[in-house]
């Protein structure tokens, strides 16, 4: 890496918790600036504009959580195991958070939805992706007969991740941690009753 | 009402949508000015700060929910009627949402949970009401026999709306109903799965 790519990668490192805390509106050239010790020119040379830096930031937060999600489901025996192993990257998600902020996937897609086309889009790319990830799990259960043959794989991907991103909001809205992990219970026993 | 009360109504009418798109960072004076018709004196004559006016739009928009639901459960049978009745409200939240910009629960508590403690408790309080009026539902259920009695309401109530949430919250990050629809059927089994 060159001097400016050092500092591109820096920049997005300190704007993806910031914004992920602060939502994309929220978070100002000020509170940029703050974050990275850099003036407004030190951080614009490396992005033509506000939307591009964030784009670049989600990716990151989103990278970093997938690096988590597939170390966690590694070595794990069954589906459902390593199902159970997704949700718990947010066990303990207002003490130990695995992205300062919360869940970006989350954030994003809220605050995006009825105004930021560019972050939109790149916030469903990343929930196909999370919801491809879930289902090529939920797959191999049923393949190695785990799970019922006659269940609807994508469906089930999607009924977990929107349980999933309920709880963590829950979890984030109360500022307590135990909201994920009853979630997580009650998705236990579901995808128990998934089980041949 | 006088003179001065009727402005005010029709600003927090006019600005609670407004808000519920674009989100309390993301909606400008300049937003508040177009929406309202009204110049920016016009609008602080009534509020003391955007704070204010942002808190009195929540509550307006979060009770508008609250008719809706009262309305939806009426004259349903069982609980578990009632229940889905409840996540009727949203299932056609693209074309006919029940309020613009979607769930306002929703949108306010992952805006604020990092930043906002004035609108963050408003959402607390929020989302305490909408637990506890599922809570009565599924107790109602319990003690006419409809569902098992070793259940855990308050558990169950909050593993049905975070699993809503989340589905209001896909829905809308797709611009497709059918996110909800799906967690809705997947809901209506969960919910079969608890009768006696």
């Amino acid at each position: 890496l060159r001097k400016g790519e050092v500092t591109k990668e820096y920049i997005i490192e300190k704007a993806a918790p910031l914004f992920n805390r602060k939502g994309f509106s929220g978070a100002s050239i000020s509170d940029l600036m703050q974050a990275t010790g850099l003036k407004k020119g030190g951080i614009y040379n490396h992005f033509s504009n506000k939307d591009q830096l964030a784009v670049e930031a989600f990716n990151y937060a989103v990278n970093q959580l997938n690096l988590r999600y597939a170390e966690a489901v590694r070595g794990k025996a069954s589906a459902t195991e390593q199902l159970l192993a997704v949700f718990s990257i947010y066990h303990d998600v207002i003490d130990s958070p695995p992205f300062e902020g919360g869940c970006p996937l989350l954030n994003t897609a809220v605050e995006s939805d009825d105004t930021h086309i560019l972050l939109r889009e790149r916030a469903q790319l990343a929930m196909d992706d999370f919801l491809r990830f879930l289902g090529v799990l939920i797959l191999k259960g049923v393949r190695r007969g785990e799970f019922r043959s006659d269940l609807d794989v994508k469906d089930m991907a999607m009924f977990i991740a929107a349980s999933f991103e309920g709880g963590i909001m829950m979890s984030k809205l109360y500022g307590d941690s135990r909201y994920i992990q009853t979630t997580t219970a009650m998705m236990k026993l579901y995808i128990q009753q998934q089980q041949k």
